[in-house]
C-alpha cells in the first residue's frame, strides 16, 4: 500500500490544475517538452504559455554560458559569477548553517541567471579516494553527507529555483562512467549510497533529482526500473522531477517507460534524442503508450509550479541575483572554516605576522587558480584569490615575500598534438568540456627525449631556488597538492601520489627548513607517507573558492582560527582502501561493491588499518574538553535518545569544535560497522566558555538494513555512544539498552 | 622673511636625526639615493639601513607590478587590486567623505603592495575637454579640485604612504607635453592652478610633489627655480619631497641646483639617468656643489622618517592590506555617488523592474571593461562589473535582457602592423605603456579600401540589429560613450565627437524606441547636439571603478538615487571652449593661457556661451527647495562670513543635494569671473526632511589675485552670494559689504 506523501505548504501543488494543461497539450508538444531543446534547457509551449525549462552546471557556481544549440562557450561578459568552495571543502566545515547559506547563495545566482533547475549538489559517496569527480563530493559517510545535503537544497530552493541531487546513485568512479555496471546489494545500498539522496527528497524536499550514468545491478540508473520506480517513485513517494545526466538515456523504450522524466544530452541533433522523434514514432506505432509519457509531463509541469513559472504566484517569482558582497562574504566563511588542520607539532602555527620582514611562499598552488577546471563544474568566477595573493593581502607591505614556483606542470606547447579522441575518455563525450579534454590530454602526455632531458635541467633548477628559498626565509609555506588536471570529471587517478615530484621538494624543503609549513590544495586526498611524519604543521584545503587564498592566509597568520574536520578518512595510500586491494574499482564493464556497508572508516575500522588521519579529525589552535555525557531515552511510540555534553573551551583563543556523536552495536546478528556517525554539532566557544550539547536519535541510528523486511531493523541490546573530536578521538562513551527490537519502515 | 611651517605633529621630524645621516653618507651613496635605481624605486644604503623608496603609479588603484629593470610586466599574480572610480568620477560626488575614504582605499593598498609613495591624486585643472588625460583629475575649478584633494591625500597618507600630487603645474594638455612650453601669468597661475596644489600642502600636509613634464613660463617645471624654488619652497615654505615626472628631467645641471629631490625615468640605463653619473662627474668636477644634493637628502629622508620607513618609528608603520570587503564598498559608494542624472524628462527614470520581461541594452560600453586602460592610470582589477553585468545582477531571472552591441571598434587584427615609432606621441615613452601605445595605433589607423567596404556593411548590419532590438523591446538602454583609447595618457581628442558612429545610432535607437535611456560612460565630455534633445533621459558615468556596472544598474532601476553634480562645464560642442577658438590647444611648441582665469564655467559665464549642461549640474529622483538663506559677518583679526540656509527634500524619496555657494563680485578694478565656486556641502535627506546647511567663509573667498602684491586681495564693496544646485541653478542670494579692502598674505 502506498502512504500518502506529507509534503509541506510549498510543495503542494493544485493537480487539477495540471491535468487541465495535460489535457490541452497534444502529443508533438508534449515530447518538445521532454528532451533538450538546447544543451541546457527543454522545449516550450508559448500556445499555453509553457516556457523552457532551463538547467545549468554548477556544483561550485553557476556555470558560463553555452551557444543554445553547440557545445560552445557563448562568451557573454554576463556570466561571472560567485564561485563558491566545493562540496568537499563545505562537508568539511561540518555546518550545517553554512551549508544552508552556501545553498542560498547557489540557487540565488542560479535565480539571477535565468535559471530554473540548479543541477547540484553532487552528493555520492566517496567510496575510493581515487574517483576524479570526489571534489564535487561531500563524504564517505551518508549521514553528513545527508545532513549537509538537506539544508543546502533547502537554501536553494527558497529562490524558486530547484536543487537537483546527483547523481542518482551508486556512481562512484569516472572510468567508462556511461557503462559500467555497478552492482550493489540492497542493504548497501539503503545504508551507504541512498540515505543522502533519500533525506534530501524526505527532509530536503527537493524538486528534482539526476540518474546517474552508470548501471545499477544491471540496469541503466536513467531507465531504472527499480532504481527510480520502485526505490524513489514507489518507497519514496516522490513526485518531483527526474533528469539524466546529459547522454545518460540509451534506450527509447525502456527509458520512456521508466519514472525519468526528461532526456538531456550533449550532443546537438535535438530531434533525434531517444525521447524526441523515434519516441514521437513509437507513440505513434503504439509500442508506448501515451500515458507514459503523460506521467512525465505531471512531473514537469508540477515542477512548474513549484518554482512559480507557471500560474497564479507567476507574479511573485524570486528574480535572484548574483556577484552581491553578502555571496562573497557566505563564500568567505564556508572557506575559512572548511580548512582543516591536519597536524601542529610544537603549535608551528599560526605564524607571529608582527615583525616578519621575510616569507618564503614555493609552490604552484600558491599562485594557481582553480575556478575554469573540473568539468562541469568549471565557472567563470568574477576573481579568485590565490593563497599567494591571499598571502599578500594579508601580510600587506611590511613583509617581503619570496615566491619560488618550486615545480612545474607540464604544458600545453611542450605535449603538442596529442589526440584526444584515442584517449579513453567516454566515448560521447570528446566535445564536452574542455577543461576535461586538456586534463586527459596532459595526464598522458608523452614528450620526446630530449624534451625530457631538458625538463629535467628545468626542475632541478626550480627546486634549486626553492631550497635556497627555504634557506634564507624566516619563516616557509610550501602550497602545493593537486588541481583539476587531477580532481575532475571523467578521469579517475590512477594512485594518490602527488604529481609534478612534489613529494621530493617537500622532503628537500624539510631538510633545509624543518619549520616549513606543508599547505595541500586538492580535492581528494594525497600519499603523504613520505615526508608527513618531518612536518611540524600540514594544512588542508579543498578547492575553496574565490575567497579561498585569503581564509587560507587568515589561517596561517592566526587572524583565524581553523575548524574544519575531515570528512573523509584519509589512508596512507590508495593500497589501503579495498576497492584497491580487489581490484573493484575503476574496472571497465562490472564492478562489485563486495565492501559492501564497509566503506571509508567503516572499512578502516573493521580491517584495522591505521589511516595517515582519521575521518573526522581536525585541529584548532585551541582546547576542547569534553564532560558529563549524559544518555535519556524517551519512550512513545518509538524510543528517542537524548544526549548531552558538556564541551568546553580550555584554550586560550575562540575556537569551534565539530563535536561527534558514534553508535557502536555491542553485538549485532550480522556484520555491522563497529561505529557510526550518527550526530553532530558544529560549537563555537570564548576561551573558558562552557556549552552543553545536545543531540536526538531516533531509532535508524541505532538500525541496519534488513533486506528481507525491505525495512530498517533495530535489534535488542547494548549500544555504546561515543562522543569525540574525529572518529578516533573519542572523548566519553555511555551506554544505551533496548530491551526489544524495533523495525523502521524504509521511508 | 621666511615664515615658519606650522606642522602638526605627525609631520614634525627630528633634523638632528636627518642631519646626523647625511654627515654618514658618501657623495656615492647620496648619489643612489636621488635616482631611479629601478623603474619604480630609489637606490637604498643598506650599510645604513635605509632602503629604496618604492613608486607605483595608480590615481585608480596601485598599478601592477614590472619588472624592476625593465619596462615589462612582472606578470606575478599578487598585484591585483581594487579598481577605484577615475578622480573625475570622484569629484562628481561633491562628498568630501568619499574623497577622504577613497584616499584611504589607496593608500592602504599602496603600503599592503609594499610602496612607499603613491603617485596620485592627479590635480590638474581641465582647461580644455580634448586634454586626453582630464579622466585622471577632479575639475576644471580650483575650489572643488582642492575640497576634494585635501581629505584624498589625507587618507592615503594614514597608511603612512606619501600621496604625490602631480603634475605640478599647468599640465593640461598631453601634445607633446615633454616639451611644450605652457606660458601663464601669474595671476592664472595663483587662481587657478596653484590653489589645489597650495591646499594639498598647506591642509593635506602631502608628503610628496611631482613635477610636470611640461614647461612653465619657458622653465621646465622639474628645473623650476621658480616654481618649485620660488613658489613651492618659498612661499609655501614646503620641506617634502619633489620627484620629477618620469623622464622630465632634460639637464643635469639645472635640475640639480633646483629644488627637485629624485629623479625617475621610463628608461632603464640607470647609471646614466641626470641624478647619477653625470651628476656624480659634475660635483667631482665642482661643477655642482655637494650641498645641493645634501638638500635632497635631507628631503628624501624626512620623507622616510615620516613615512616610518627609518627611525624609532618603523616598528609601528602601518603594513597595509588590499581587496578587502571594505574597499570594495567604499569603491561601490563612491560609484553610485559619481553617476549623473543629466536630463530626466516626463520621470523616465527609473524604470520600474516589477513585471518587465524584457530589456534591450546597446552599445559596446555595455560590456566593456576599462581597467587595464589609460596609459599609467591602468591596473589589474581584481574584476570589474561592465553596466551589462550589473544590469543582469540587479535584475535577476525574471526579465530577459537582449543584448545588441550597436557599433564595433577597430581591433588589432584589422589594424595590421602601424608603426608606432612614427606616430607623434611622446619620443621618449615608445616603451612605456601598452595601453598609451594601442590607444594610439587604434586611433591611428588606417585601413584598406576593401576593409572599410567591408566594415561598412558590418556596420549598417549592427546598427539594424540594434534598432530591431530598440523597437521589440519594452525598455531600453543605450550605454555607449568613451573608452581608454580617448581617455588615455599622452594623447589629447581633436573633437568631442562620439567616436564608432554612435551619433547615427542614438538617432535610430532614439527613432525606433523615442523611450530610450541613454547612457554615456566617459572619462571626457561628448558632443551630444546630434540626440540630446530628443532623448528623454540621459545619464552619465565616468570610469568608475570595479563596481560601477552594479551602481550604474541600482540608478537605472531606482535602487539608488542619483547625487552627482558635474565637476566640469558639459560644452555643446569643442567650438566653444575658448583653447579651441583661440588655437591656444594642444600646439607643440608654445601654448599662450590667454583665457587667463576664464577657465570652465568662469569662461562660459563671461561669453555667455550656453553649454549642454553647466557647472553642478545633476538632477535628482527627488526635489529640493531652498529657503531662509542668512548671512553673517563675524569681525576678529579678518571678517568671516558665516552662511546658512535650509534646504528641504519636498520629493517622495530619500536623496543627496551637493548644495553650492557662489561669490560674485559686484563690482572690481578689474576683470573677474562672474562667480566663483566657493562652499559646497552634500547633504543626504529623508523625504520631507529639512537641513540647515552652514559655511563659513574666510576673506580668500573674496579675493582675487594682485601681482605686484604677491598677495590675494579683497577690494571694498559688495559681494553677492548665491546658493544653488547648480552654477546656473541659483536658488537664492544675498548679499555682503566690505568696507574696507584686505590682504591675505599667499600662504
Amino acid at each position: 500500500m502506498l502512504k500518502e506523501r506529507k509534503y509541506k505548504a510549498a510543495m503542494r501543488v493544485d493537480e487539477t490544475m495540471i491535468e487541465k494543461l495535460v489535457e490541452q497539450l497534444t502529443l508533438e508538444e508534449k515530447i518538445g517538452m521532454i528532451h533538450g531543446a538546447g544543451l541546457f534547457r527543454t522545449g516550450g509551449v508559448e500556445r499555453l504559455g509553457i516556457p523552457s525549462l532551463f538547467m545549468s552546471d554548477g556544483p561550485m557556481g553557476v556555470r558560463s554560458e553555452f551557444l543554445d544549440g553547440k557545445w560552445e562557450a557563448a562568451c557573454t561578459t554576463e556570466d561571472y559569477v560567485t564561485y563558491l568552495p566545493s562540496n568537499s571543502a563545505l562537508a568539511s566545515t561540518w555546518n550545517r548553517e553554512l551549508a544552508y547559506e552556501s545553498g542560498k547563495v547557489l540557487g540565488c545566482e542560479a535565480r539571477g541567471r535565468g535559471k530554473d533547475i540548479i543541477l547540484a549538489p553532487g552528493i555520492n559517496i566517496k567510496r575510493s579516494p581515487l574517483c576524479g569527480r570526489n571534489f564535487e563530493y561531500m563524504s564517505e559517510d551518508p549521514y553528513l553527507t545527508a545532513q549537509m545535503a538537506v539544508p543546502f537544497v533547502k537554501g536553494v530552493q527558497e529562490n524558486d529555483v530547484a536543487a537537483c541531487v546527483k547523481h542518482f546513485a551508486a556512481n562512484s568512479q569516472e572510468t567508462e562512467r556511461l557503462w559500467v555496471d555497478t552492482r550493489v546489494d540492497e542493504r548497501t545500498l539503503q545504508e551507504i549510497y541512498y540515505p543522502a539522496f533519500f533525506e534530501a527528497v524526505e527532509e530536503g524536499e527537493c524538486y528534482s533529482v539526476m540518474g546517474a550514468y552508470n548501471k545499477l545491478n544491471g540496469e541503466h540508473c536513467c531507465h531504472g526500473r527499480h532504481l527510480l520506480g520502485r526505490v524513489l517513485r514507489r518507497d519514496w513517494q516522490y513526485d518531483g522531477l527526474v533528469v539524466c545526466d546529459w547522454g545518460g538515456i540509451h534506450d527509447t523504450k525502456e527509458a520512456a517507460q521508466a519514472p525519468i522524466d526528461i532526456e538531456m544530452s550533449v550532443d546537438n541533433n535535438f530531434d533525434e534524442y531517444n525521447f524526441a522523434r523515434p519516441l514521437l514514432e513509437a507513440v505513434k506505432k503504439n509500442e508506448i503508450d501515451e500515458s507514459d509519457i503523460d506521467a512525465k509531463i505531471r512531473n514537469i509541469l508540477r515542477l512548474m509550479f513549484r518554482l512559480k513559472i507557471i500560474g497564479a504566484e507567476a507574479e511573485n517569482r524570486k528574480p535572484g541575483t548574483y556577484n552581491t558582497a553578502s555571496h562573497r562574504d557566505t563564500v568567505y566563511q564556508t572557506a575559512k572554516e572548511s580548512i582543516i588542520l591536519l597536524k601542529n607539532n610544537e603549535n608551528r602555527l599560526p605564524i607571529q605576522k608582527k615583525g616578519l620582514k621575510k616569507l618564503g611562499v614555493i609552490g604552484l598552488n600558491a599562485e594557481k587558480v582553480h575556478a575554469l577546471g573540473g568539468g562541469s563544474a568549471e565557472i567563470k568566477a568574477l576573481y579568485e584569490i590565490s593563497p599567494l595573493l591571499g598571502l599578500h593581502m594579508e601580510l600587506g607591505g611590511n613583509t617581503q615575500i619570496v615566491y619560488a614556483k618550486g615545480y612545474k606542470e607540464p604544458i600545453e606547447a611542450e605535449i603538442g598534438d596529442t589526440n584526444w579522441q584515442e584517449s579513453s575518455l567516454d566515448r560521447q563525450e570528446t566535445e564536452n568540456a574542455t577543461s576535461m579534454e586538456l586534463a586527459g590530454t596532459r595526464r598522458k602526455a608523452k614528450l620526446s627525449e630530449d624534451r625530457e632531458r631538458q625538463l629535467e635541467i628545468e626542475r632541478k633548477a626550480l627546486l634549486e631556488e626553492a631550497v635556497a628559498v627555504a634557506r634564507n626565509c624566516e619563516e616557509v609555506i610550501f602550497v602545493g597538492g593537486l588541481n583539476h588536471d587531477y580532481d575532475v570529471e571523467g578521469l579517475d587517478r590512477e594512485n594518490m601520489k602527488l604529481p609534478y615530484r612534489q613529494d621530493e621538494l617537500i622532503q628537500a624543503l624539510l631538510e633545509a627548513n624543518p619549520n616549513t609549513i606543508v599547505v595541500i590544495y586538492a580535492g581528494s586526498p594525497v600519499d603523504m607517507t613520505k615526508w608527513a611524519d618531518k612536518a611540524k604543521a600540514i594544512l588542508w584545503s579543498y578547492y575553496a573558492g574565490m575567497e579561498g587564498g585569503r581564509a587560507l592566509a587568515e589561517i596561517i597568520f592566526g587572524e583565524a582560527n581553523p575548524s574544519g574536520k575531515l570528512a573523509e578518512t584519509f589512508v596512507k595510500s590508495e593500497k589501503d582502501t579495498f576497492p584497491y586491494k580487489l581490484g573493484e574499482f575503476a574496472k571497465e564493464e562490472i564492478v562489485t561493491y563486495k565492501d559492501g556497508v564497509f566503506v571509508g572508516y567503516r572499512y578502516y575500522d573493521k580491517v584495522k588499518v591505521e589511516p595517515m588521519f582519521c575521518f573526522g579529525h581536525g585541529l584548532s589552535y585551541t582546547e576542547f574538553s569534553y564532560n558529563n555525557l549524559l544518555i535519556q531515552v524517551e519512550e512513545t511510540n518509538m524510543p528517542t535518545v537524548l544526549v548531552a555534553v558538556d564541551v568546553t573551551n580550555v584554550g586560550e583563543r575562540e575556537g569551534a569544535e565539530a563535536v561527534q556523536l558514534y553508535v557502536h552495536p555491542k553485538k549485532s546478528s550480522l556484520e555491522r560497522p563497529d561505529q557510526e556517525l550518527r550526530g553532530f554539532q558544529k560549537v563555537l566557544l570564548e576561551p573558558g566558555e562552557k556549552q552543553k550539547i545536545t543531540f536526538q536519535l531516533d531509532m535508524k541510528a541505532f538500525s541496519y538494513y534488513e533486506e528481507e523486511k525491505n525495512a530498517f531493523y533495530i535489534e535488542a541490546g547494548e549500544y555504546l555512544l561515543r562522543v569525540g573530536a574525529s572518529s578516533r578521538d573519542i572523548r566519553l562513551e555511555s551506554k544505551v539498552i533496548f530491551e526489544k527490537s524495533y523495525i523502521v519502515e524504509n521511508s
